[in-house]
């Protein structure tokens, strides 16, 4: 089994981290918000605070949500960003809260967004708390990190915490750009999504994300421009390739789907590579009910399992993970010549393997 | 008619700056979103833009808001603190899409957190455009105006670039707090607000972009810290008698309410200062009935009269009235001896009391 002896130190890497971040994260945004947290973070209460409702309407949907699980693999990006240019890996954690905790945020308000009931094996944030309070976390997901910023916790020089500052506001910025097309798109409002176009919107949707958190080791390591774009650029491919995983997982994987129905993205009409693929392919018949299928927002079982048998007849399938695989290495070659040979980036490479090749 | 004499300048004041904030806007958010402005905000297209999709999901639905108009009280507060300390008018306009959008997209968010129909005397976003664009919209306008910050389109010094966006994270976390409050409470989680809690959840709710639009003009103006903190408190005073009016606005206002439905507070269950104030009232049978009619969200506009007669026994509209009007005071004495006589501190004045004292 081949396959096996890249995964496993992957797995056994991020089953490290994983309680590592965790602290950090809950350093960041404890389970309870006390007073003394509020006033470190949000300043002296003007007149006085509120800490019950405040956890209630923030830290416990956030715990909520981080206990279930999660790879946290931004997070080891992020270090291993750092490690590989000789930075140092407990600086680099401490800023992991930053991309784990928006990362978290965009899966509450995509999955109100998408209606949908499950995550992670659980009913939905909005599920369990209410539209109002996951609507608003959502957003403040976006923020609840950035005291590591504006109050310096660890010391940064200025112009560290300014290029951090911008990293975020123009990542964040782009996640929100492509989730805004992936949501016109699989409303049906686009007729014709082209490769390209889905690339890009996987850029951002799910690029984003992973480039920021690559990009902040970059900065935490002191990496040169160039390093630290090439860095930047296979973070997001490998966002991208991730993406293109997820949506296979949606088509083919079954036990572990975590709650996830089968196909639940041909319900939802999503333009995913394969339907692009499918959709771009000669047969006229086929596209012509690919579209209808997606459309119409189906329910049932069998005209779900039609259309992905539409896309399996196209081998879009194979083509998506082919494509995936492509991107990565194509990236992995332009960051290669610019890291010097370590154990971080060794880790760094099989960690991209290990993402595209997973069932889960 | 001694109030007109007051109002009336203001009133011009914002009617003059008014298009001028708008066309900074759309230098930032372009009511279509062209490949030139997306390569300048986001950068090159790693494949390829999709500037129709991004305009339908984004510029469309922001200028749709913006169009129904709005005061732009809040740009007003960050000119006129700019300039009432000697800094230039040109340059603290640039920096106002900061604020604007920014409250724009928290009326976004709140109107879906409500389920709100209405805003401005339409549909509200939300019922336009879909809740899955809206909740992706609301998020994003945090987002959309700091490309002023990460691009530094107009040359700040870092300093000065680094202390802006420390206000917009610290400032924008506290505004969701205030919010995550506010939904806790008015799901009537929360047994017993108390007038301190509830002043507090005014100075993150609406107190925020006020108190950040004068940092910011502070921030342009070269203040010392002292007249920076003086300028926050004071603009977040008048968010805070902002937000009692409007609460007394919801409950009196007739024809001004712009399509909201008198009492709405009622149904929806909030605990606005005047029900705070009625609830701590010695009368037991009133009190019971109060939160009764508040707890069952009522429909009918029998029982929301019933609600207002018992806050209007309890003279609690002119208590709220009344403690605005001493919170500004109480502010501004405490600005007055930190600025120079000028024109923009007169207007900044009577700013306060425009705000208080209107009836739309």
């Amino acid at each position: 089994m081949p396959k096996e002896t890249n995964k496993q130190p992957i797995e056994a890497y991020l089953r490290e981290i994983l309680p590592l971040v965790d602290r950090e994260i809950e350093k960041i945004v404890p389970r309870i918000l006390s007073p003394e947290w509020l006033e470190k973070t949000l300043g002296k209460a003007d007149f006085v605070y509120d800490p019950e409702s405040l956890s209630n309407a923030l830290s416990k949907p956030i715990w909520d949500l981080l206990d279930r699980g999660g790879k946290r693999w931004r997070p080891g990006l992020l270090i291993l960003s750092c490690e590989a240019l000789g930075g140092k890996k407990e600086l680099a954690l401490k800023f992991t809260p930053l991309v784990e905790i928006i990362h978290n945020g965009t899966l509450v308000s995509d999955d109100i967004e998408d209606s949908s009931e499950v995550r992670r094996g659980k009913p939905c944030i909005h599920k369990i708390f209410g539209i109002d309070i996951a609507v608003n976390l959502g957003s403040a997901m976006c923020f609840l990190a950035t005291p590591l910023l504006y109050n310096n916790y660890y010391g940064l020089e200025e112009k560290k915490l300014l290029k951090l500052n911008n990293l975020v506001s123009q990542e964040v910025l782009k996640c929100h750009a492509g989730q805004a097309m992936d949501i016109y798109w699989h409303r049906g409002q686009k007729y014709d999504v082209t490769e390209k176009e889905y690339l890009q919107m996987c850029a951002y949707k799910t690029g984003t994300l992973a480039r920021l958190a690559a990009k902040i080791g970059a900065v935490l390591g002191d990496a040169t421009q160039e390093q630290l774009e090439a860095l930047g650029k296979f973070a997001e491919t490998i966002g991208i390739a991730f993406q293109i995983q997820d949506d296979i997982l949606n088509l083919t994987g079954e036990k572990f789907q975590q709650g996830k129905g089968i196909g639940e993205d041909i319900h939802e009409g999503k333009r995913t590579l394969m339907v692009i693929h499918s959709l771009h392919q000669e047969s006229q018949p086929d596209k012509k009910r690919l579209l209808e299928i997606l459309n119409s927002h189906p329910e049932d079982q069998a005209t779900i399992v039609e259309a992905i048998l539409i896309l399996k007849k196209n081998n879009s399938i194979e083509y998506a993970k082919e494509k995936a695989r492509t991107l990565v290495k194509n990236a992995w070659q332009q960051l290669d010549t610019r890291l010097e040979e370590s154990q971080a980036k060794k880790t760094l490479k099989s960690f991209a393997d290990y993402l595209i090749e997973r069932e889960i």
